[in-house]
């Protein structure tokens, strides 16, 4: 495994792939970042565009269009390449479309010789992570999906409007698959050390707001794509802090799509839940004690993903 | 109120002063720092050393030495100054000293015509910003001490080290007076969104631990001057968070030294508690639900800092 | 005018001006953000899109879409607002459009008592820096053109990669209009302290090679657009770069589009030099004695731009 | 040769080394710091100050007090140890002792089975630099002394002020022994891109005006040490920038003491001169034409120095 080097491969320059590569000329945290795609024509432009803002950056990166060659010494991989929804096609086709996709990449990756993490971004995200877990035979630990990371992110930017906070004092996660049927186990939320439930009682607020906040989160993506046709900003600094949780060893917790194993009660599959990143990929999800709603919509959460990953493995002929 | 600019004059060229000046150097944020001393000689010397390493530094920002008048039009001014213990002082004796060396410094700054927020590090910070407020009649909300905000931060780090966690995710608070009466309401201490208590539970870790970590947060600056004689690079962090705090208008929750009124069932007195910070110096203290274990930490905390205030205004001869 | 706050108003959320949106997230400097669009609903898009990755920013900043009545206390409004070229339409054609379109847009800056630094980079660039400083009848020094800017750091990466020394410590300029007429006076281009044509030559290295580098610049743009497109990344940090020289006042020299007073022996007109820039916008701009040939190129390069203003002054009834 | 991590050793923990840890808190860029120094309590203590400051830093970084054993996988290891002149003790004398505390610093390290890059500031840090090559057996490209790489700081900072201009424009350099006899060859010195004797010369500025900055670079340090007893600050920014182009492997220039063999027509001695610094240290010098006084200056330089390693060879009994 490649324990020391700054070496990032990103698989699908489409916007959000870029939007995360972007932002690293100005965090730095990488050494060097590799953009492969498909269409060899557009990653020699991306890397172009990109490398002409390095003497105003703050940071030194290597910047280069690639191949999957050179996944080989890569310590993250990311994959954000994907087929987009098409006029007339169900969730579920478009689920089947990916599959083979997310497989292909995967084989693509794994066939370089790589041995780092693997980050995937591509949608639906709990089940692409499921499928490159399978393919590639990483341990589960060093294949991670960005699952409700930017829903967690978006409930905090909410929340910490709606309190007149610093989002960073917003303790607060969207669980389950990043899709409809997320949830906010709201008994685990916190404003700086202060439980949430309280300040809004003190405030004289009701829940209402609440049950508000989380739609307009679960509908965020939705009525970005309306308006913007595409969200990929907010998902692009999610991904860098991924990268940076797992590149400085932080120990961070991020709310991700794992592999369970009965943490929440529920196994082989993967899906949204905090858990404390650091070099070795998913050192252990954190454990909440859910109440009785909550852990039910966790299941439903995990049903919805079941009853996908039988159909992936039919259509993937996996038995 | 000087809202806009983003000049900072420093009281004290100490090396809790210094430090603090030197993050900016590359945290960015001000836009101008004075050095202000009596030892004029010193702030020539400061200003020149900090000033030759800009070019190596990632953000501009004037550095000059000064006087008084610079803080008429300062956005904050942080007091650093104050007299050592001496050998056969009392503690007593030493705050009485270093209230009249307060009451002169902020006589000065405010026949400069200053009206921002002011800052106080000097110690015994709790009593240095009640008498800060009192000489200057600016409006409590202010002034304000640096309180715990270091203890905190020691606090958060032994914690992070001890569950092998990001220091970012561990959300306790040391309160109480910046020194032996501070106490951590652990009933609300986090780690992420899980309750502190709950995680050792499930780690077989006892409360033991938990106590020899307060101990050793509470004695560690004793512990770091008795094997490098001072502590000011954790003090300089934690001012440069504060002031950035203040100036990015950031609505933080941090552990500062703020005037009580009735939030904790305490009136007319400065100490360490939860606050949310922003442009406007000290928006709000933050309640939480004290058991009554710590309710009784925190009077006796108080008791203590009014029978010091009581001797402070004798010898100012404020009645 | 306004001296002293960090609000930035863009005109414009095509990807050049969002580019430049998403970089203040991690590079701080600004307090606030507002985006303004023909297309409001966009404009509520990106906010969101944007704000959304706040919590996992390294700065705090207001993001929000508004309108021009938000330029009024604005302390730099940019805009990169403009028509596309349409299939048939020439660049004269164009430019027309633009010069209306840009006249339109400083009306309505203007009218909202903005008094603060206009930066243009809508394209042709030189030509609308022009319309909007006689528009808005602003002092010439705080109308300015992103001019080439990119271009010089197009330079600096391509020199950079060639002589395998860091783009920090190549020091070249791409001069004259943003445009096929660019040119570099490679007798002022250094390496560090060392000139670039000596180094060329100890390294027996020929001018063929600085004439491809040259060529590459001037055609990068193209290449780009043919391989994705469009063209942002490397603009939106240069704008970034551009607007902290001026907020941090940094008296920084950058190759912007200024207003010219003979100091290259042309007069009223806007075009590429580099510039001192600082809280005042362009401060003075800096003389390079160029040779006979260097010169030339700047007078060719001068004609084609008066040449077009003309055109413009006569569609805009100016006379 | 550790060529991924990001390990620094620092030997020596007074204020110059302790300075530059304290540096990278809120600039990142290396994984790890240890401290050593003889007074293992001081490094224990240090490394508490250091870390508890790290929840507001913006960089997570292992921080310990550590020893010599620590070098053996470090990618770096700065040297600030040394011991300070006496009253009555000749400047010779000092450089014998400190000679021999060199050595046996550098067999310390190498017997840990050390294989990066020697970083030595301690003075007189031209012949420090010697006697750590000498020692180590490294090879002279990974053993290298900061310099003149403040004195050039201080010289860009000064000269931006005279000018008022941002110090990132100004472009010149302190060349020859961190000491006394160092110069500065002003013909190769500019603003920009435009030569600093032209720049004068339009403004009616002199000479005089150049000798008395020269005279003052050369002066800050004296003068700094009577007004504040050390200088720290300015180096441990300089050390921080100097560490930072090695491990992001930037080719970046920069005056350090590095191994002659012939640059400037003298061999074997570590000496002040531009150079480009890598990953694998210094990948060659810059080579100035300088005019007849500089390249005087220079053999000025060496020939004191020359004397200097003479005494050392006969002291160490190196023959």
């Amino acid at each position: 495994m490649n324990l020391e080097n700054r070496k990032l491969v990103l698989i699908g320059t489409g916007f959000v792939g870029m939007s995360m590569a972007y932002t690293f000329l100005n965090t730095g945290g990488i050494d060097e970042i590799v953009l492969v795609d498909m269409n060899t024509d557009k990653t020699i432009g991306e890397a172009m565009d990109l490398s002409h803002g390095l003497p105003y950056a703050s940071s030194r990166i290597k910047i280069k269009a690639g191949s999957y060659a050179d996944c080989k010494d890569a310590a993250i991989v990311v994959i954000t390449a994907g087929a987009a929804q098409k006029p007339g096609q169900t969730r579920l086709d478009l689920t089947m479309v990916n599959a083979k996709i997310m497989k292909s990449i995967t084989e693509s990756i794994m066939a370089s010789g790589f041995d780092g993490i693997l980050i995937i971004a591509s949608n639906p995200v709990d089940l692409m992570a499921y499928v490159a877990q399978k393919v590639s035979g990483l341990p589960t630990s060093r294949v991670l999906g960005s699952g409700t990371i930017l829903d967690t992110a978006r409930l905090r930017t909410l929340m910490a409007d709606y309190l007149n906070v610093s989002p960073t004092n917003v303790h607060a996660y969207m669980m389950g698959e990043h899709g409809d049927s997320s949830f906010v186990p709201w008994t685990h939320a916190y404003v700086g050390c202060k439980k949430m439930l309280e300040l809004l009682d003190e405030q004289h607020k009701g829940l209402d707001d609440l049950h508000e906040i989380y739609r307009q989160v679960q509908q965020a993506a939705y009525e970005i794509i309306e308006k913007k046709k595409a969200t990929y900003y907010g998902i692009g600094l999610s991904l860098n802090r991924l990268v940076r949780a797992i590149l400085d060893d932080e120990n961070a917790i991020l709310t991700i799509s794992a592999y369970q194993q009965d943490e929440y009660h529920e196994r082989d599959l993967y899906i949204g839940v905090p858990a404390v990143i650091n070099r070795s990929g998913v050192r252990e999800i954190i454990r909440l004690p859910l109440n009785d709603v909550d852990q039910q919509k966790f299941f439903n959460s995990c049903k919805t993903l079941k009853e996908n990953i039988k159909h992936i493995e039919q259509e993937l002929n996996w038995n």
